[in-house]
């Protein structure tokens, strides 16, 4: 199962950055996972980018209106997508104004990282730290405590 | 209204601890913030200084079993407690094994960042981005999108 993580424009937090960096390094033994940068434009302009762009992916798209669900529901996910052999999951952050109505009509799965709204690249840190840790509980490796 | 932010043991993640830094600095022109990090022990003996540290402080405890809510509501929480002459306030992070009940019995307001189990240093920086959030809403800057 290959993740593409698209986002929109550049890095800006050095720590953020970095953050990125350190779950991409954690996820590489579980899963082929790239991080795709989009230009930051319109909301109709990056949504309709992100829809292309993943276009054939199973999408799940961030958004505060999407459900909430623990880090062990989040990694028997994973274990469903990779036994309906999902090939590519398309993991898609909105820019600083949301996605489109477009966009999250076709999300495969709609899922809210928290009802608080994150700066955007610190919620892609979150999230990616949740596709280690829901690899690492799936895996059996003892990084989740409960 | 003084914030200190308790959290166990010295931050081991470096863009983590660039975050905190980050929040650290652009809270500062609202309220003054320190972040006092605590030894790792056992559960038992966290939380017991925990409570010992934030003792007479209005003590937010961060944990899964809390209520959630959204940026602008913790923005107005943040002018409610003002209004009500709060002078200290505790934000307790707990170490890899969470609070005890005696702590969690002990809070003024139980707050839940996520369903998600999040790292606890990944979770301090959420809440300073919230709390920073929080005071922007409040004094109407325009760090806050919606």
């Amino acid at each position: 199962m290959n993740w593409h993580v698209f986002v929109i424009g550049k890095p800006k937090l050095a720590f953020a950055k970095a953050g990125m960096e350190e779950y991409v390094r954690r996820i590489q033994p579980f899963a082929p996972l790239v991080i795709e940068c989009l230009k930051s434009s319109s909301r109709e302009t990056e949504s309709a980018a992100l829809l292309r762009r993943s276009e054939g992916m199973f999408r799940i798209v961030l958004d505060e209106r999407g459900g909430q669900f623990t880090s062990r529901q989040f990694s028997q996910k994973l274990a469903e997508w990779e036994q309906r052999s999902v090939k590519s999951i398309a993991l898609i952050i909105g820019g600083a104004d949301g996605h489109t109505e477009d966009l999250r009509h076709s999300a495969d799965w709609l899922m809210a990282l928290s009802k608080f709204t994150l700066q955007h690249e610190l919620a892609l840190v979150v999230a990616l730290e949740q596709i280690y840790r829901g690899y690492s509980i799936k895996s059996g490796t003892p990084y989740h405590r409960e």
